[in-house]
This record gives C-alpha cells, sequence and structure tokens, in this order.
C-alpha cells in the first residue's frame, strides 16, 4: 500500500501524477567587508531592478488569471521594493560598515520582519510575511541565484512543497500544474484560495509531504477528503482513478444545472447567488450558474492604494457589475474596513479588540464625508440595474437610521443636481452582530432586507475570534444557538413580507444547506464555485424534510448532534 | 453666579471646602557628566531603598484601609523597583556613559515606557503606566525632591489635580480630604474606584478644573450629578447644603433597610447580595446590609504573584468568605482569566483579539491541572457553609458537562482520601456569551442556577469592546436585545424550577432595576455600597407595574426609548 498522508482538503478535486519538489535556491553567504560599497550598492540596485520586472509580470499573470483581488498582494509586494524606510538603511550599511549586500539586505529586512512579527497585529504580521518573500526574491537575485519560476514547469505534475508562497502560486501553470500538496498552510491560507479559484486540487497541512516525498515519485492529492497517498499500488491508482471519474461526472451533472433555476425536489424555488470581490469576478458566476450577486465586498476599491477612491472610479464599478448583471440582482455592501483590514492611509487608532472596535458602519457613520462618496457612486450605479444597498455591522436601529437619513440625502442632492439615480434601490442590513439577530422584528419593519454574515455572527455569538487557533473548536455553525437567530431573523422578515439572505461560508456549506432550507431562507450567496453542487443538492432534498429536521435541530444540545442529525438524514 | 463645570460623577455625595492644588515638584535636572560614576549608582541605590520603603507604607495602610484588591497595584510597584531587567541598564548607563543618576534613570525607564504604551496589549500599557508612576518617584529622590506625601494634608480640603495616581489616592486621609475633582480619567479609571470604595466625593473628567481653580478658593462637588462649583455664590452655597443634607437625610434612611429583607411594594421578595474580590470585602458587605455574596471573583487569589497559589492557600481564602456568611449563599467563581486579565507566570499567547480569546473556562479546562486543584479548595471549603460554584465564559454545553465532569471526579477522589467537602453545593454558571443566553432553556435541564454576566454579554450582544472609546455609545444596558436576552434566560430558568441572578454592573443600575424585577430576576449581585439604595428603591415600586413596562420596554426600538420609559414611569 502507498504511504497515507492526512492533510487539510483545500481544493477539492483528484489530482495523480509524479511529484515534482520545488528547488529551494542555495541563498547562503558569508559576512566578507567589501572595498567598494557603491559597486555593491550598484549591485543591489541591480537585484531590485530585477525583483521589481520580474513581480511586475507576477501581478499582471494574476490579474489577467485570477482577478485583482489576488493581484493586490503583489502590489503591495512592489511597494516594498520602492519603500526607502527599508532600502536606505540597507544601503547606509554597506556605506558605513562595508558590509556586502547579501549581509546588509537580510540583517536589515530581517529587524524590519522582527519587529512586525512581535506586533500584536494581524496586518503587521502580514507586512512580515510580505517583506520576507520579497526579501527572499532579492537576495536571490543579489546572489545570482534566481528563484525557478513555476511558471517553466513544461510537464504534468503535482507540486510537493513545505510551503507555497503567494508568489510562486500565481506563477502556476495550470496545464500541467494538477494539484499540490504542502506542509505548511490551512483552508484559508492564501495558497489554499488561490487553488480554489484556479480549481486545481490541493491538500494543505500535511506537516510531513517534504519527508516523505521524492521527486518522480507518483502520488495522488485527494482534494475531496484531504488526503496525499505517496506511491501507490495499482489497486489505489485504480480506486482514485474511479474517484476521479465519479467527481469529474459529478462535475458534469452539476454543469448540466448552470441555466436551470434552484428548486427543491417538492418544488420550492430559493436563489443561489456569489460573493465577489472585483468585477472581474463576474465571469465566474456567470460560469457557475449564479442568479445573482448577494455579496459585493467593496473594500478592494479602497486597499492597495494611497488615497481614498474617487465617486468616479467607484460609479464605475458599481455600474460594471450592475449593468453585467442584467436584470439579476446585485446587493453591493457599503465599506467593511476596520477590525482585520485597514486602510493605512485612514490612520485609525490601534485598538485592543479590533473585532469588537471601530469598524464597518461604526467607522462610515463617523467619516462620513468619505461615505457618501460610496452612497452616491451606488445611487447613480443604481440606475444600471437590480443594485441593492446593504450596511455592515449595524447594531442598532440608530445606526440603521442615520445611515438611511444620509442615503436619502444624497439622493436628493443627486436628483437636485440633475443627476439620473436608482429609484427603487432596496436598502438593506446585514445580520451579523447579535443585537440585530434579536432585533429583527423592530428591524424588519424598516429594512428591505436581511443577509445574515455568518462569519462574524458565529464569532460574536460564541465569543471566540475565528482567528484565533486556541478558541476555533468554538467557531460552530451548527450550534443551535447560531441556528435559533438565524430562525429570529428569517422568521421576522417574513411577518413583514421582506427576505432574508445568507453570505457567510455556512451559505454554501454541505451540512447547513438543509437546516437553512428547512429555516425559510430565502437567497443564499457563496463562492461562485459552490453553487452547482449547492443546487444539485436542493435538487434531491424536500422542504418538507428540511424543515421537520431544522425544527428538530432547534432543540438539540450541540452541533455536534445537529450535524449528526442532517448527515444521517441527508447525506 | 459661581464657574460650573462638568465632568463624569465618580463618586456619590457633596462635599464643600477649600480648593487645594496637588503640587507638582520640579523634577527637571541636567546632562552632566559625572566623574565618579560609583557614588551614583549608590545615590540612585539610595532612592531605589527609600521608594521601597514608602511603597511599602502605602500598600500597608491600603491593604488595612481598603483589601487586598486596592493594595495590588503597589506589589507591583514594588516589583519595578527590583527588577534587574529595569535597573542593570540604568547602572550600565552611569557606569559606561558617565552619565549622572537622572538622565540614566530617565533615559531607560522612558525606553520600557515607550516601549511598552507602543505595544496594543492594555496589560502592557498598565505596566508602562507602573514604571512611569514609580520611576516619578525615584526620580524624585535622586533629585532630593520628595514627593509631598497627601497623607499629611490636616485640615478640611477638596483637592484638586490633574490626575491622581493609584499611589496619591491611597494615601489620602478620609477624614480631611472630602472629596477631590481632577481634569481626566473616567468612571472606572483607578482613582474613581478608590474614591468609591472610601465613600469620598468625586467628580473626574472635568478637563480643566486645574485652569479654572486657585488654591484656598472654595469649591463644591457635585458627586451625584457630575459637576463642580468654582467660588460658588451664597445662594449656591445654600442650595448645595440642602442637596448634601437631602443626600445624608437619604442615606440615613437607606441605613435604616440594613436588617430588612428586600421586598417590592406588592410584597414580592428578591436577594440583594454583593461582588467581592478578597475575603476583606466582607466587612463592607455586612455593613451594607448584603443578603450573601452573589460574585467572589477568585483572580487576586492568583494575581501580583510568581507562582499558582497553592490548594491550602485557596481553600483558607474560600473557608474564610463561606464562614464568615454562615446560612447566606455565597457564589465563588471559578478563575476568570485571560482577555484583558492576565498572569505573567502562566505564559499565555498574545491574541489579536483577547475579549474574543482563551481565556476563562477555555484555559481551564485545558490547563486542568491548575483548574482541579482550585476546584478541591471549592469542595473543601463547601463543607464550612453555603458555597455555590460558578463557571465563567460558558459558551456550549459540552463546556460545562466537562467542567461538571472534572467537579465531580475531585469530589470523588476527595472523598476517597477520606477529606470533608460540601455535599449539596449547587452548581451554575455565568451567562456572558450570547449563546448561552439563547440555549439557555438547554442548559436549565443542566445546572443548578444562571448569573448574568451583563458587562461581557452586552460587549459581545453588541459586538463593541466596553474599554474602547470610539465604540462606547453601543455598550447599551437597555437596549431592548439585552432584556430580551434576559428575559429567555429568566424564563428558561423559571420553567425548569431554577433561579437566575445577575452580577454585572446592570444589577445595581437605577434604570435597570424596574425591567429586572418586572422580568423575573431572583438575585441581583452588585457592589456593596449600592445594596441598600437599591432596597430602598425595590420597596417604592410593584411587582406589577415593573412587569408592564418590562413587557413594553422588550417592543421598543431603543435603548433612549427604554431609559425615556423608565424614566417616565418611576423616577
Amino acid at each position: 500500500m502507498g504511504n497515507k498522508l492526512t492533510g487539510i482538503a483545500a481544493s477539492s478535486g483528484i489530482a495523480i501524477a509524479k511529484a515534482f519538489r520545488m528547488e529551494v535556491p542555495d541563498l547562503s553567504f558569508d559576512d566578507h567587508k567589501v572595498d567598494n560599497p557603491d559597486q555593491e550598492i550598484a549591485k543591489l540596485d541591480e537585484a531590485l531592478a530585477q525583483s521589481t520586472s520580474e513581480l511586475e509580470a507576477i501581478r499582471k499573470k494574476t490579474l489577467d488569471d485570477l482577478g485583482e483581488e489576488h493581484a493586490e498582494i503583489f502590489s503591495a509586494h512592489l511597494l516594498v521594493l520602492r519603500d526607502p524606510e527599508l532600502i536606505d538603511p540597507i544601503k547606509e550599511k554597506i556605506k558605513n560598515d562595508s558590509a556586502n549586500a547579501a549581509q546588509a539586505l537580510t540583517e536589515v529586512t530581517q529587524m524590519f520582519v522582527s519587529m512586525f512579527e512581535s506586533m500584536d497585529n494581524e496586518y503587521m504580521k502580514e507586512r512580515a510575511a510580505d517583506i520576507r518573500d520579497v526579501s527572499r526574491r532579492v537576495l536571490a537575485h543579489v546572489l545570482g541565484q534566481p528563484i525557478v519560476s513555476l511558471a517553466e514547469i513544461q510537464e504534468e505534475i503535482i507540486l510537493v512543497a513545505d510551503d507555497l508562497t503567494p508568489s510562486d502560486t500565481a506563477q502556476l501553470n495550470r496545464q500541467f500544474v494538477l494539484g499540490f500538496a504542502t506542509d505548511i498552510g490551512g483552508r484559508t491560507s492564501h495558497s489554499a484560495i488561490m487553488a480554489r479559484s484556479m480549481e486545481i486540487p490541493a491538500v494543505v497541512g500535511t506537516k510531513s509531504i517534504t519527508d516523505q516525498v521524492e521527486a518522480g515519485t507518483t502520488i495522488i492529492i485527494d482534494g475531496l477528503d484531504g488526503e496525499v497517498i505517496v506511491d501507490p499500488t495499482d489497486q489505489e491508482l485504480d480506486a482514485y482513478r474511479k474517484k476521479q471519474a465519479d467527481f469529474e461526472e459529478k462535475k458534469k451533472e452539476w454543469a448540466k444545472l448552470k441555466n436551470e433555476p434552484s428548486v427543491t425536489a417538492d418544488g420550492v424555488q430559493v436563489e443561489l447567488v456569489a460573493n465577489i470581490g472585483t468585477p472581474e469576478d463576474l465571469e465566474s458566476v456567470q460560469n457557475n450558474g449564479g442568479e445573482g450577486v448577494g455579496l459585493y465586498r467593496t473594500e478592494f476599491l479602497y486597499m492597495g492604494r494611497d488615497e481614498l477612491p474617487t465617486e468616479e472610479e467607484q460609479f464605475e464599478a458599481y455600474k460594471k457589475v450592475t449593468e453585467e448583471m442584467g436584470e439579476k440582482p446585485v446587493v453591493i455592501r457599503t465599506l467593511d474596513i476596520g477590525g482585520d483590514k485597514e486602510l493605512p492611509y485612514l490612520d485609525l487608532p490601534k485598538e485592543m479588540n479590533p473585532f469588537l472596535g471601530f469598524r464597518a458602519i461604526r467607522l462610515c457613520l463617523e467619516k462620513d464625508d468619505m461615505f457618501r462618496v460610496q452612497l452616491r457612486a451606488l445611487l447613480r450605479a443604481g440606475a444600471f440595474g437590480n443594485l441593492k444597498i446593504m450596511f455592515p455591522m449595524i447594531a442598532t436601529l440608530e445606526e440603521f437610521r442615520q445611515a438611511k437619513a444620509m442615503l436619502d440625502d444624497e439622493k436628493q442632492k443627486l436628483k437636485d443636481e440633475g443627476v439620473e439615480v436608482g429609484e427603487n434601490i432596496e436598502v438593506g442590513i446585514m445580520v451579523e452582530i447579535p443585537s440585530t439577530a434579536v432585533m429583527a422584528p423592530q428591524f424588519a419593519k424598516e429594512v428591505d432586507f436581511f443577509s445574515i454574515g455568518t462569519n462574524d455572527l458565529i464569532q460574536y455569538t460564541m465569543a471566540a475570534d475565528r482567528m484565533n487557533e486556541q478558541v476555533s473548536y468554538l467557531y460552530q455553525p451548527y450550534n443551535p444557538a447560531i441556528l435559533n437567530l438565524v430562525k429570529m431573523v428569517i422568521d421576522a422578515s417574513h411577518q413583514e413580507g421582506k427576505w432574508t439572505g445568507m453570505c457567510g461560508e455556512m451559505a454554501g456549506d454541505e451540512i447547513a444547506i438543509p437546516l437553512l432550507v428547512g429555516l425559510g431562507l430565502d437567497e443564499f450567496s457563496m463562492s461562485a464555485t459552490s453553487i452547482l453542487p449547492a443546487r444539485s443538492q436542493l435538487s434531491k432534498l424536500t422542504k418538507k424534510d428540511a424543515e421537520e429536521v431544522a425544527k428538530e435541530a432547534l432543540r438539540l444540545n450541540t452541533s455536534e448532534e445537529v450535524e449528526s442529525l442532517v448527515l444521517k438524514r441527508f447525506l
């Protein structure tokens, strides 16, 4: 039998091929002093220039293949290369200490990396990772050991590596790289997210794949169950080829549902829509039969730049999405910045608990100059399709009323200016704070719709930071507490003739879907690639059964009991 | 008319006297180099010794007057004075750079202060404040300008200062210092908390009192409404003397209720109990007619030391409280550490959102060696009175079951060892996480009681860090969402024949009390000094009216509407 390793299923599908081990270049150097510092500085500048042109190429490829959201990280890397606060001290060290370029580069960047890493702040830690990734590339050029580009792989392989940096992953050629397996990483690490976008099967976090496999050995990546089989037997190969064929079969079956409505076996229709980050994501929504956009995150418009986007820039982006979707609904969420998502140019205060801090609508209501620009862009784009506006992180009715008043105010101003605006734009809120779920009956009288943001709702309801591994056991989508809050929201909206959607990860989750159908959810918003599997799942269950199971689940004691119940009844 | 300043009512009561301005010693120095570093080091050592003996005296006085909880901070200050990581670099600077002691001290401590302040962590910021306070004292001694002790004030005055450090406040002689007013600070700043414990009227956060008042000017401190009147007219003096007399009258009336039961005007009895931090706090509980202890926070036993307290130490503390209260109930909460309360010797990981992190029961279930020691001490102390055990931060039924199983396990072990334990100890949970409030019907079948911890419940339900000023507007005890959750918990407990208490600040709040009576709360746990006013308030309202108002409040839209309703109907 082949050696079987268990990891985290990061991207679905089965891949079988020979292993290709990512080569780690020899980046060792000595600490010799130099006689001619100017020559050493020239060497550094040359390495910086080479790194810049490589990163620009990678950024361009990523933008074309995967869209702005993924390309973003390379804009950040390019900024590092241009940052005088990082580069000047390196040159000074060469000049003042006669250090060689490799050593000066390493010492200075190490200092910044340790400094940022020691800060108790995710944003700073990401900056540390960026500097590490970029400085490795520059060092390789300084040493004349350029990093082998994964773009040059020309035969079908499975990539095996300790970890893949975003720049590694972005260069993968989907034609030849059939899958990958890494020692470290989780379901939400950069490489995992990119693998799903590229639809390459991947298993991450295997802990020891690089120890267990040599280049050229045949391996199987099972991205469905999170397993890697090294040097499989013929029997195993047969079994996994069968599993691969079954999965391809399923995908074909799903593809047939692309233009079908989303209906249960007993004929109840719901809406399956997509979460997007940029207009470029629409292609995937259309390809996967999305019936609209349930969540357009507008943060990317604001990120990776030095100043706020103008009304015109925003209008163009919103209009593009709205027009392209035609009559299909497009729910656009206003700026949800703060928390783990910072904008350096807003100069927000450091907070002890950023997830419980000054973010999203709280920040927009205070910085209303900024907020009104977005509202104007949204109102104008609303004239070009079925646009709906959604406010994030609403905790009280006053906040909603304030935001709504600003919107009405800008609408009147635009009309007075003779500018065309969307006339019948629905205005709703994210329900992601427990108070708002409990107050749903009161909110339902004033909002046009709810969209339950389960990622945050779960973390607040359980009082557990979803990014903190030590309390990750408390991130429980199926906990009856969460289901009861979801029920309160849905019931309250229906009571007032309104609708409720869900735009957290839970909406596309196989276990959650029957429960949500049973609770009466109207709209399910998920990553585009989950839509067809969800439509297929829906077509095989009845609303009647789902209602019965949901009713039982609400009264169960634990998340585990709910999961077992759904597995027993539906899967 | 006298000049009226508005601030924050930090401690109730009215005081009228001449202003005494806290003198700020001249702590300036030059940067002269020294010829004899050893002599300079001896000067520093002398200053350290003087500061140590002063702080030991202050610590002792605080312990005697106010108890362990307040004395704690001076233990931390004494640790700073003994910390070689701080003191050694100062001496090295004197030796290596021939710096004078004042300069070496200032440069090194400044560096630590900036370092700690730049960290995104409340605990580190407090360390920065400690170092600043202590180093100022040492510097004063180095310069031969010892800080004037406020203990030496020998006439009736009102103290006016920019801010009061804990060491300032601790030295105040209640006989002569009738009240104080400061420019900065809030209701939960150290000086405010100490003022309430000392029962000295105080107004903090006036922003400009030090600019507006000269030494010797008569001023009035209105700690009821948070106002300071500088240089009052005779009419104003008369009016405030009347207000002062009325308040004294009220206090007398409250004092009469000391041994009375806590009953509404229509004869419904509830329990008014106290929150305590150490056995020393019991005196105040008895003096204020507390009917028991609703929350004994055990953290102080673990803080300000280098290692965990032993089973024996804990047993003695729990036994003392339990015995002293006799038949009256004593609810002891197991260790609630983590979040904003750290224990250096546990070496917990830094977290991005400590309030949503690895704390309280989450930590205890993992570090069960530590937890079981506490459980054994509690079980043994249970043999000496009416002790109840309460687990904090319970989010799921599994957590409660795990904790309960450990308790049962230790109980059996103790019995096998022939050790006497409490046989009928009630075991309950804090309800401070929204999931637990929503799941109250399920929990009520397994726990003996609930105690609602509103401080945390509000912050999680509103997703707003209660320590973060930028979102403090969302800390809304009267928000109908909170009231609805409270109702769910109370109803669920009564359904199963159990009882519900509340141990957050809300339980002693004048506006909240009628609502809580109306919702059916059984036990109100508050700071000891709030018990008699609460008993008086209860005696004047009927449960019937309270129920009617609570029912209406549950359906209102905003916190403000609820507050107005209560004010209109009851106050």
